[in-house]
């Protein structure tokens, strides 16, 4: 039997019992209708998670890097130009994956703990007119919460797409991909969606689809290409079997968005602020300082800058040895100077907070 | 919950009750060591599996076709030559995949229903002298087994890789990697494996790591990046973060590998071809015929061709809904003309094949 830890890290999270119980149930068969059935009743609690009437809305079969890589694969064709918003780990990856595709990619660089300055960047968009523009919407590497106040009026304005990453922050924070005008979205489901890792739920906007259609080379993958992933995953024109999803994942799914939709994604985003208040609250008598600025705070995702002298690996290891709970390293640039403490899903709450500050005492003493 | 149906289909099948239970347990973050030792367990079962030596066997973090896509993207750049057997869909995938990324592609077709003539193969191999030779061990969508003799010698006289999908034949008929001379082979865990679908354990030789070392372009891909996932997977330097595998779902590996093995991989061979045998001896008298001539056949999936005047997406159907059974259909030019039956792993018994009867002779009367 696995030790049973409470995840306070980056993701992955704990589940309910429920979701967890999910797991187990009877495998089913992938073109099963009992199945389907499921499957479309994810998407439509998907779209409601998403603030979406998006249609092509679904998990596709891999975790959050493979969501980003679907939207990526799908979308550029190489010498298109991307403008990249990078201010951590994460919108340097879209950098380097658009690159890898032979696209021509303009980095925005922001100081990493800092979101990015939403007159610039537009600025920027207007400028440079690219096909694709991608920001990371909370970046998991720095805490960080992007404003995407302009963003997407400045995007279509010029007539191209909008990606966000909204891994860390779908159903733990303000994401509203038709309000803040995006087309093209991935996240995970080990993070605020409360489910283990193995699936990136993404949407795409009718405006997307219609960009995809325009397609002059083939995509350079099969395993995400969207034409061939919708004769599955879009019943419109009859199913017919692109490979085999991960079954029992998407019963994770299914039973984490009923319970994410029962509690209402309001009263969800208000849990996770409180929980990181409370939790900057209870570690500002450590020394811990938060390493971003209040107003482009990740809720489901502290960063905190450590106290004077204090051991970070040796505290880490100790935590997680003798009490059982999981802290997050840095990440990158960012190793050895800031922990990430994730507060996601059910373990946003008061008492997680409480069993970290309680292991934190007996181990400093 | 969902109905307990036995999956007869090509895959997935069902699991036994230790590995369904196994996927709710308390989830681990992917950076934890005691995740980590489960994940170098998994990696040693999975070269015993294998039969293999290499130490680069691990589980991709998606289904089988992202196990092909992974060989494919790290080991074609544009203009390599590769050449490959198309004897059904999933040849026939391996071949579209390998143009979307550039390659020359020299296709060698056989009928469906039969292996490649070995001989014939090997001729094209000698005077082709690609880079990369594929072929499916375990055509999935005609039940064919695939004969690996005198493949690897001749790919290796002219310099080459040697490809295999061994995806429904891993654990269940041989699968001899080191001995065949195989240098990249993937499956995927819902076959003979006996996991819900999800994962792609694939394993690569020294040779086709040298290989991938001379690459002169980058992958076009990061979740598949092989330098970038050995990062993680491979202790040897380290590790670091690259994405978040689906921890639970290594569970469900890790325990059936444990099963597995346990049995014995001689016994599990057996075991599977003593239950197709009896299938096709209790099937006769209703009028099926095998669709693969003996010596051809896939033992985990036996495919059978309907008697006259046989009403296939109806009877399908009842055994479903009045007898929870599933059996699969025929994929692209065999639908409507051929049942797929799958007993593979724990389904691999008599049992499997009396249900089935019963079901059809109550269907049928």
């Amino acid at each position: 039997m696995k030790s049973n830890v409470l995840l306070l890290g980056p993701g992955p999270c704990n589940p309910s019992q429920k979701v967890m119980e999910s797991l187990s149930e009877p495998t089913l068969g992938h073109m099963d209708s009992e199945f389907i059935n499921l499957v479309e009743e994810t998407k439509t609690n998907l779209r409601s998670v998403f603030r979406t009437q998006n249609r092509v809305t679904f998990p596709i079969s891999g975790t959050g890097s493979a969501g980003m890589e679907f939207l990526l694969v799908n979308f550029i064709e190489p010498g298109d130009k991307i403008v990249v918003a990078v201010n951590g780990v994460f919108g340097g990856r879209v950098a380097n994956l658009a690159k890898r595709m032979g696209a021509e990619v303009i980095e925005v660089v922001q100081d990493w703990g800092r979101a990015m300055d939403n007159e610039a960047f537009i600025d920027v968009i207007k400028r440079e007119e690219p096909k694709i523009t991608a920001i990371v919407n909370a970046e998991t590497s720095t805490g960080v919460y992007q404003s995407m106040e302009g963003i997407g009026e400045a995007v279509h304005e010029v007539g191209g797409l909008l990606m966000i990453d909204c891994v860390t922050s779908l159903a733990g924070m303000p994401v509203e991909i038709d309000r803040w005008g995006v087309d093209m979205a991935f996240s995970g489901t080990q993070k605020c969606l409360s489910v283990p890792p193995g699936l990136s739920p993404v949407t795409l906007s009718e405006r997307a689809i219609e960009v995809f259609k325009s397609r002059k080379s083939p995509v350079p993958s099969f395993y995400l290409d969207l034409e061939q992933l919708l004769m599955y995953v879009d019943g419109s024109g009859g199913r017919s079997y692109h490979h085999t999803p991960p079954v029992n994942m998407i019963y994770g799914l299914h039973a984490s968005l009923i319970e994410i939709l029962d509690e209402g994604l309001e009263a969800r985003w208000q849990r996770h602020a409180t929980a990181a208040a409370y939790l900057i609250e209870e570690m500002t008598p450590f020394g811990f300082t938060p390493f971003v600025p209040e107003a482009e705070r990740l809720n489901p995702l502290t960063t905190l800058s450590f106290p004077e002298g204090f051991k970070d690996a040796e505290m880490r290891q100790k935590i997680r040895s003798d009490h059982n709970i999981e802290v997050g390293a840095g990440l990158g640039p960012m190793a050895g100077k800031i922990w990430r403490i994730g507060l996601m899903g059910n373990n946003a709450a008061p008492s997680s907070v409480d069993q970290l500050v309680e292991a934190l005492k007996k181990t400093l003493s």
